[in-house]
């Protein structure tokens, strides 16, 4: 299986579930839809199946699961674009969700997308064996306040003051890297992989994760708006702490390097060949958005 | 089990599920207690561990589902108060969330208590036997764009314009009645209970929460602030549709009679003494505030 034919796979999926809806509440799920299908990168669910994929074959049985966390994520973004959070107004090239939908309709679109997900993997976890919830679990405590919502807390409260390089590990390791771990760690519970290959998964994901942040970090500073489709220098402009303030920007791409191939170290002791895995995290590290 | 005592064994659980909390993220969990613990009347849990108790003794084992419910009526809350929202200063008498904790914090703590009570509900389906999992997704279902989102979202859109009768009982279906609904059908699903009383239970249910909406309508117009607790005549004041402005007060209060009666109707059926439902049913609709 090839990553832009799950990504594929993804779209469609993510397409469907929201189309033709037509009563009263409608404006709630083209707003949902809005922000769900603006041309993200897929790159958590991709994770997921991948990962899925290195140890079983019927990928298509994770597609739900997989689909809620894209949702999870978007509901993030739509939540963290909102006035009272970043207040951006452009998000993959495209307007925020709440600048064509209003504020009020894009905290109900978030608040859906958030549910919906849940609604979604408790009905795979009631069809399908008990891996299934487990990774459910695993993936709702990964998104909540001791994982990316604990993450957007301490960003919100760093706005305009110094951070220590602790408070800011922790932002980040939530922020990002929890829904981008639990992805990969996912993956792994629901394909049954021996506990030892969690472990590594896990160790993996969360290298990943931080690694991405990293990435995401430079690519503020040396992208351009039309690259990266969102406004650039948005951490110097708020004032706010990250990795290349703390660290610099030769230092971090150092740091980032590092990662990647730690990252490749502990895929290359996993049980299975994990060569996919391993051309996803050259993709990610290498991205120029 | 007397009422208050479930009301009390319920305030406790949900006091302690957020003490303590010293992180970095503490202050979404300082925000999230802070509307839980305001002081509400419980009357979703309450219903849902009283149906349960109809039928079993073992009420504590589904004091987390209980809590799940209020979790997820106070994160609705706290997003229907902001400024981008119904824009509410007061709620039970004290300021509102975003008024203490700004809004970005509020908009947060909103989505940690749905992403908690996700999470706890996982987590007791896990633990229990799958009569959890399958009320759990009820419950989320009763709580997603079907339901209570779809019920906010057509209140939003609602405002300044009139709407059909149908558009206002569908919205009120949702946005209160779907939540109150289902708290008595998870009460009888984690029970066990025969279908011919989930079925009785689920109109019980539709009934209760359509009369518990109405009255909330007619306290708009004849309750003071002080007893309510909260600003009143705000339809009035934000030009919405709601029974009143359709049915008239005298119309409305016959309406609130007439469900209670056939409330008691239902629940004289069941297979079961269902006294403390009744009691519980004339309580609210006889409510002041």
């Amino acid at each position: 299986m090839e990553i832009d034919n799950l990504k594929n796979i993804i779209d469609e999926y993510l397409k469907n579930y929201f189309a033709n809806k037509n009563s009263y509440n409608k404006t709630v799920y083209e707003s949902a839809a809005y922000s769900v299908n603006i041309g993200g990168k897929r790159i958590r669910p991709i994770l997921l199946m991948l990962t899925y994929s290195l140890y079983k074959d019927d990928i298509k049985k994770v597609l739900p699961i997989a689909a809620a966390i894209e949702m999870i994520h978007t509901y993030s973004l739509i939540h963290d674009d909102l006035p009272c959070m970043d207040n951006d107004d452009l998000r993959r090239g495209k307007p925020t969700n709440h600048r064509i939908f209003g504020e009020n309709i894009a905290v109900l679109a978030g608040d859906a997308l958030l549910n919906e997900a849940m609604t979604l993997l408790m009905k795979s976890s009631l069809q399908l064996e008990k891996n299934v919830l487990k990774a459910s679990y695993e993936i709702s405590k990964a998104a909540g306040p001791e994982g990316m919502i604990g993450g957007q807390v301490v960003d919100v409260l760093s706005e305009g003051k110094e951070i220590s390089k602790e408070e800011l590990e922790y932002m980040h390791k939530k922020k990002t890297g929890e829904l981008i771990r639990v992805s990969i760690v996912s993956g792994g519970i629901l394909a049954n992989v021996p506990s030892r290959d969690i472990e590594a998964l896990n160790e993996y994901g969360k290298k990943l994760g931080l690694a991405f942040q990293i990435k995401d970090d430079i690519l503020d500073v040396i992208g351009t708006e039309e690259e990266l489709g969102k406004a650039i220098n948005k951490d110097t402009e708020l004032n706010k702490t990250n990795f290349i303030t703390v660290y610099g920007l030769e230092k971090c791409e150092e740091l980032c390097k590092i990662l990647t191939e730690e990252c490749i170290k502990i895929l290359d002791n996993l049980s299975v060949d994990s060569s996919l895995l391993k051309e996803l995290t050259y993709n990610l590290l290498n991205r120029l958005n």
